[in-house]
């Protein structure tokens, strides 16, 4: 029997426990110091946010027993927020030893960190960190993207992921994850995925911010406009990515039209963005969505992203309208129906 | 003051009308055999579809004064429904004049046409017919596409078109159709412009069913689902433009991503498409909806498609799954949720 640990008890982490156990991996699942109250929840009865009890057969850990849960275990699921990412990860490195076999990552969490004064993506910082602490070990890892509402894979609702994969022993053990209902797909573009992963975060904010005020005060905007917004975000994502992996295959592909299509159908940040077409300000909209703990992780990635992108080409961000808007409406406290309105004439 | 006529009277010919009035041209509309209700109506109020009044400047003419409409005007919109092109297009022939000016069809019709025992594409059967008629003339077209519902176009909602133009001169003309809300761009890709525009009716039914499904048994499928069968829709029309025009940009962008985005959202394919996943029977969904008064395009557009693949490309045929799935689910009587659910188990 395989064994894995998933670390982070929230939506995504929780959710994938399910193929897991099905397949009859030995699953330990860690609760971050945040879900501590989860794992509670859990050891009586039904997970309080997937709203029904995880599989009988994996075990649960509080945010004390990071060491526990990992012993004997080199397959480590990272299903945390990009917030509590590099926390998470430190301690992680600090209480894994160097074992014989090789450490597998495959990570849920998406986005950039901040890390010794600037902003990476946070595979790359992953590998920085490992390597650090593990000169002489590969860094084994994969991104995992793709349509995949938490929810709903803990219904057995049909879905399908896509890994970004970097070895062929990785790709043959992702394989073992798929059900009849979660189908496990894998690509080689770990970069793209990643990418699209997390950017998906910021551009579905468009459509909920379009559908907010259209709900407030039918200010003119609707289908038509929010499919603008939507084609739009793939577009510049398609324009990021090909700017760092050379070409922009993954997005036109199910890490990328498929992720952001569920993305901004429904979720959290299609949520926060309905909030601020709704004249909540954009950060007490956040504010009021962590405090009944839901993060509207667009929100720092687009925060992230801005940096990131403007230390990597500032060319390619003056190309990327949407983003730009998106940036004004959220942290420069511009007028979101003016802003989004101007796009249409201006820019596109 | 530059003279047009829109023939269809319709959701989307009456539509366009808004932008073109506003825009000082001198507008008729002229309603099909089938549209001198709506006609009639116009003239005492409102278009009982767009459910308001149009342009006090249109004017309006009933199907009978179909050349009145037309003299003295060489810029013709074309809107009505792909089962009626070939009929009106031939009476639009009979009635106009080799004149010293070339005509320039505007059409917002899409889809397949069946002409002497073959389906072809829409376009290349309204080239055949008019060359017949002016030898010596060119044949001046433009596919309008993108993601742009008649009713949200006639409430000023702002939109993006996309029109697929083959010469200089149309793309100056098109240019002057823009307004504040709605924008038109435009791309030398005439075919895949409207092989998109055709296609989308088709791949929209399936979040349609999905979610049909999902409403009615909550037969375990929703956002995942519909986002895998989202994608899906893009790629297979991406593969089928690849292999007409030799690249499938139009297809990332607004005429495929863009447009099918809005026609899975709402519309009347959508709907078709609802009432399928409710377990209605196809053809009983697809004529309730028509004896209402609403066309879902995509049934007509699928069995035509399929028979154009057909003489294509058999191979090309194969590799569409869920056009494949659609083609069974909507004429040959299988089950949506096992057609559906297996998808993503073999084939994708």
């Amino acid at each position: 029997m395989k064994k894995v640990t998933v670390l982070g008890a929230g939506y995504m982490g929780s959710a994938i426990t399910f193929p897991l156990a099905e397949n009859c991996f030995d699953v330990n699942l860690w609760g971050t110091w945040l879900d501590d109250n989860i794992i509670n929840s859990c050891l009586k009865g039904n997970h309080p946010k997937l709203k029904k009890p995880l599989n009988k057969n994996v075990n649960l850990y509080y945010s004390k027993d990071l060491k526990k849960s990992i012993i004997d275990r080199n397959i480590i699921f990272i299903g945390i927020s990009s917030e509590g990412f590099l926390p998470v990860f430190k301690k992680l490195l600090e209480s894994i030893k160097d074992s014989k076999e090789d450490y597998i990552f495959f990570t849920l969490t998406k986005g950039f960190v901040n890390h010794n004064g600037k902003v990476k993506q946070l595979s790359s910082t992953a590998k920085e960190l490992f390597e650090e602490k593990f000169p002489r070990k590969k860094f084994k890892w994969a991104s995992v993207g793709g349509p995949v509402k938490a929810v709903e894979l803990s219904d057995h609702i049909p879905s399908l992921s896509i890994y970004g994969i970097n070895s062929s022993e990785i790709k043959k053990l992702a394989k073992l994850f798929s059900t009849d209902y979660y189908r496990v797909l894998t690509s080689a573009d770990v970069c793209g995925v990643e990418i699209c992963s997390a950017l998906k975060n910021i551009y579905a904010m468009a459509p909920g911010i379009c559908d907010g005020m259209y709900k407030s005060t039918r200010e003119g905007m609707y289908h038509n406009f929010n499919s603008i917004l939507f084609n739009q975000g793939i577009i510049e994502m398609s324009k990021i990515v090909y700017r760092i992996v050379g070409n922009n295959n993954t997005v036109f592909d199910l890490a990328g039209i498929g992720d952001l299509y569920v993305t901004a159908q429904s979720g959290r940040n299609r949520r926060l963005g309905e909030l601020i077409g709704k004249k909540v300000k954009p950060k007490e909209a956040y504010q009021m969505m962590y405090d009944s703990g839901e993060i509207g992780e667009g929100y720092n990635t687009l925060n992230l992203a801005i940096k990131w992108l403007d230390q990597l080409d500032k060319n390619l961000l003056k190309e990327l309208p949407l983003l730009n808007s998106l940036n004004k409406i959220i942290f420069k406290n511009y007028s979101p129906v003016l802003e989004l309105k101007n796009l249409i004439k201006d820019y596109f």
